[in-house]
């Protein structure tokens, strides 16, 4: 409802008055005078006048289902929108409601969470509306041997909507972490509930700086903001990053990984280029060669052997 | 507390003073009496003589924690219990309790469940004190491609604790199912939650039919009673399974599948045997022929070719 009134103000600029509005979306005029003092307090700027109705002169910047979802063009993804200002997780929350039978493709945004979480338990930094925070309920029918890719189909997605809408050169980092000029710039997180070999569902979750500044951020960590010398709208982030998830994710179901592995090289930065692994066990040195059809990552050791890692942390070495 | 008296008098047969109770124990006389109070009303018959204070006659048969563990001798199996008289799903209190940080080999008991699960979102059908319902919390070091091997390491486990305990010819029916002939006296389910290829925590879910009798049963089932002709203490059946549980989990994670798959391919009764094997997608005759190495089963198809199904159903194919 409140929706409704957002968006016929935003397509039509300049004054419209609450008759008009009234009429057109068939609500009451007291609802629609309810609405306008809603929207004001959530931050839009609306001015009245009693001669000529309502104008609405700006938006906030806030990720508001009906900012993401207008316009957007998506299939499945954000089909349904649930939006928190306040978050422990959006992983969290994303998980009870994949538990609860939400489809494929609800997504879950928070402006700001308290316990954001990236990979092997670590903290993601998540000030408040200053970064794009969400997570999207998967149900690939894919065994578990399978499934590790979609982290990869997520990097593929995401470097891809970030240059789009900035133009900076965001690379890959092996396996869930986006740079721009060897800084983190978004990271992703892939968890998932299985029973035996089935999945039940995944859960991808995708944190990116946008207009966060560096006072916010650790020094490894960068925005787009800090990248273009620019701010961008956290919606068109959202979008441009839901439209690319929804893309590639097709890709791989209908595709297989072929097509991903094939825009991950052109895009990951560190093919060719000395690394130091660490399993959480053993550290080694060696030089990454290729992505893995399965979403490893092959390494080629000193003495010449190549071995695959699935899960760990890669460093570039410093030569 | 409860626990210490209850074990007092467990271990002492005959009359023992409340005096001497209280001394041992190091609480008040007033303590004492108030256990036994709770004893008896958990179903305890504790005889009570003003000269010669109390005799327990006879322990009720249900799946306390200091019962279950009176005598195990396990070394993190069933280390912490908790019992319920009704829950949802054991699996479902399991998974909270793994995330709230619960440690390796922590049990869940239910004397019955409400909405108990087997594989693919089925109903178990789990009638009050009537079988064996556990959940175990297990945190193995092991990448989502090995993890599906859990479930037949717990078939193994468990076809070896029914027989050991009740002298019943149990056989393993690929995946998940223990069977006495052709019936099903005992069902696996291992559900886990993981984080890309890293396992955060697996559930292993167990449900035994113990004493229940072939009204509560679907005709497809049987019980240890009903296979044996007597009763089981449900608290050894239990105890057995938690040792062999932890006995072969030890197993596996030490020498890796091998010896579980040895086990497994004496226990079966599918090898060689005709299969008809559906995916929920498609349905098709073959032979059962082996035991892959990573816990899938390979069936020899009419035409030749041998397949590995990592997940389905198998039928016996009537000849």
């Amino acid at each position: 409802m409140l929706k409704s009134t957002a968006n016929y103000l935003k397509s039509h600029p300049g004054y419209v008055s609450g008759e008009e509005i009234s009429k057109q979306l068939g609500l009451s005029r007291a609802a629609i005078w309810k609405h306008i003092g809603e929207l004001r307090q959530q931050g839009y700027r609306i001015e009245a006048s009693t001669r000529q109705g309502y104008k609405l002169v700006s938006c906030p910047d806030k990720l508001f289902p009906w900012e993401v979802q207008a316009g957007l063009g998506t299939k499945t993804f954000a089909q349904k929108v649930y939006y928190y200002e306040t978050l422990a997780s959006t992983m969290d929350e994303a998980s009870r409601l994949a538990t609860n039978a939400e489809p494929e493709g609800t997504v879950v945004f928070a402006e700001t969470q308290t316990k954001g979480r990236g990979r092997m338990g670590r903290t993601w930094n998540s000030p408040k509306g200053a970064g794009v925070y969400f997570s999207v309920i998967l149900r690939p029918g894919l065994g578990l041997s399978e499934v590790a890719r979609l982290t990869l189909v997520a990097a593929v997605a995401v470097c891809q909507a970030l240059r789009q809408v900035s133009g900076v050169d965001a690379r890959i980092k092996w396996p869930n972490d986006i740079l721009v000029n060897g800084r983190k710039i978004a990271g992703i997180l892939t968890e998932l509930q299985a029973e035996m070999d089935r999945v039940k569902f995944v859960i991808m979750g995708i944190g990116i700086n946008v207009n966060t500044t560096s006072r916010q951020l650790p020094s490894t960590a960068v925005s787009l903001k800090m990248a273009a010398g620019r701010r961008f709208s956290r919606v068109a982030v959202a979008q441009e990053s839901l439209r690319a998830l929804e893309s590639w994710y097709g890709i791989f179901l209908e595709k297989g990984f072929g097509p991903v592995a094939q825009e991950w090289k052109t895009r990951t930065m560190m093919i060719g280029q000395k690394v130091i692994f660490s399993d959480g066990k053993n550290t080694f040195a060696g030089e990454a060669v290729d992505l893995a059809d399965d979403g490893g990552l092959l390494i080629r050791l000193t003495n010449g052997d190549v071995v695959k890692k699935m899960a760990g942390d890669v460093v570039l070495a410093v030569s």
